[in-house]
C-alpha cells in the first residue's frame, strides 16, 4: 500500500509520501510515489501516487511526455491554471484505466488508483487536488486543507487534532511525521524513504526536497520523543474510578 | 460501522463497543454491540458483534434461544470450553449467513459480519477469539491481547504504543477509551454511548458494566486531557531544522 499526505496552507504547500510498494507481502519493492514538474518561475506541480503502481506509472508516463509535445498542444506545461493541470492528469489516469483496467480485474488484480496533483501555475493561486481513477477530481478548502491517499486513517487523528491553513508550515510538516509515524507503527505496507517537499507559496521554484531514511536523525528523535511523550501524558491522566 | 475492542489481561478481560449503526449516512440508530451471558461461579461470555446488523442480531438469536434447549444439548451453556463456545458462535454465524447471505448480496448489500467472543468456564482458563463471517477463528496470545472489530485503523496506534498483558485493568480501560476518542473524532459512523465491561479473572460473573453517554464526567475529562496533553507534547518538540 502507500501512505500520501498533502497540505494546502496559508505560506504554501507541504507534501509527504512513502516509497513502499507491495504485491502481497512477499514482493515488497521501493518507488518514490511522489513527482515533480518545475519550470523555475512559471510553475511548480508535484504529483503524489497511490494504487496499482503499473497504472500509475502508465499515467505518470503520459505526463512526463508532454514535455516534449508540439508548442500550442494542451498540456500540464502550457496550461493557465491548476484545475487544467487536474484534469490533465485525470484524463490520464482515466485513459490508463480504460485501456489496462478490464484486463486487471479479469485478472482479479485491482486496478484502483489515484493521485493527488497541487502548485502554483504563475500569478494562480497555489491549489490543491485530489483526483480520482475515474478521473474527476475535487479541490481542498480552508475547513479541509489536506488529503491523505492509501492508508490514511491510522494517521488521520493527529492531522485532525493540529493541522489549519495558519499552522506553520515548519510545524506542519512535524505534524506529518507524527502522522507517517502512526501509520508506520500500525501498518507494514508502508515505509520508509520518506519524500517530503515544501513549496513556498509564489516562490515558483520547489523550495526544500527531503528525503528522510532510517536513521534519519530528526525522525529518530521525533519517533522517540512522540511515543515518550504520548506514554508521559497517558500515566498522568486519571485512571477510571468505576473500575475498581 | 462499529468500533469494538477486547483484551485478555493477565488479570482478565476487557471489553468495550460502541453502539452506532448506519445504513447509509441517513439511517443512523443506536444498538447496543455487546452482548453478556452469566451464569454465575459457573461461566462469564461475552460477544461483540460488527458488520451487517440483521446478520449478527439473527446469530445472537440463535444464542439466546440455546439458554431454553434441552438439558443435554451441546450449546454456550453447556460446554466446558470457551473454544467450543468460539465454534458455537461461529456455527450460528454461518447458519445466518448461509440463509441470508446470498439474497443480501444480490441486492447489493454488504452481508459481512464477525464476532470477538471472550470469557471463563469454570476453572479453564480466560480464553478470548475473534469470530469470522466464515465460522473459523482465531484466540489472542501473549503477543498479541487484543481483538479490534469494525473501524479499527485510527484507534490502533494508541493501543499498539501501550497494552501489553500485564497492564493494570484500569490503565488498559483508559487506553481503551483514547482509542475511541481517536475514532470517533475521525470517523461519524462510531457513536456513543459506549459499553465496557470488565470481567475480573476467575470470578466467573461480571465485574463491572458501564455505559458511557454524552456528557460523562470522566469522558469529557480523558478527551480534554489527552487532546491538550498531546497538543502540548506536540508543541515542544523541534520542528525539522532542514525546513526553513
Amino acid at each position: 500500500m502507500t501512505y500520501c499526505v498533502a497540505i494546502s496552507l496559508d505560506s504554501g504547500m507541504l507534501f509527504a509520501s512513502d516509497s513502499r510498494t507491495n504485491a502481497g507481502v512477499d514482493h515488497i519493492m521501493t518507488f518514490s510515489k511522489m513527482r515533480v514538474y518545475e519550470k523555475p518561475d512559471d510553475r511548480v506541480i508535484v504529483l503524489l501516487t497511490s494504487g496499482n503502481l503499473a497504472i500509475t506509472q502508465g499515467a505518470v508516463n503520459m505526463l512526463d511526455r508532454q514535455q516534449h509535445a508540439h508548442e500550442g498542444t494542451r498540456t500540464m506545461w502550457s496550461v493557465d491554471s491548476m484545475v487544467d493541470v487536474a484534469e490533465i492528469a485525470g484524463t490520464a489516469l482515466r485513459e490508463v484505466e480504460q485501456r489496462d483496467g478490464n484486463v486487471l480485474t479479469q485478472s482479479g488484480i485491482d486496478a484502483s488508483a489515484d493521485l493527488i496533483v497541487g502548485g502554483q501555475i504563475r500569478s494562480e493561486e497555489p491549489r490543491l487536488f485530489h483526483v480520482y481513477q475515474q478521473g474527476n477530481f475535487i479541490e481542498t478548502s480552508t475547513d479541509t486543507p489536506y488529503f491523505q491517499l492509501g492508508e490514511f486513517k491510522y494517521g488521520k487523528p493527529i492531522l485532525d487534532r493540529v493541522l489549519t491553513p495558519a499552522t506553520p508550515h515548519r510545524e506542519a510538516a512535524k505534524c506529518v511525521l507524527i502522522s507517517f509515524d502512526s501509520t508506520l507503527r500500525s501498518n507494514i505496507s508502508v515505509g520508509l524513504p520518506l519524500d517530503i517537499l515544501w513549496y513556498p507559496k509564489d516562490a515558483l521554484r520547489v523550495g526544500v526536497q527531503h528525503k528522510i531514511r532510517e536513521g534519519d536523525a530528526y525522525w529518530t528523535m521525533l519517533r522517540n520523543s512522540w511515543g515518550g511523550g504520548l506514554r508521559k501524558v497517558f500515566m498522568e491522566m486519571d485512571n477510571p474510578d468505576w473500575l475498581e
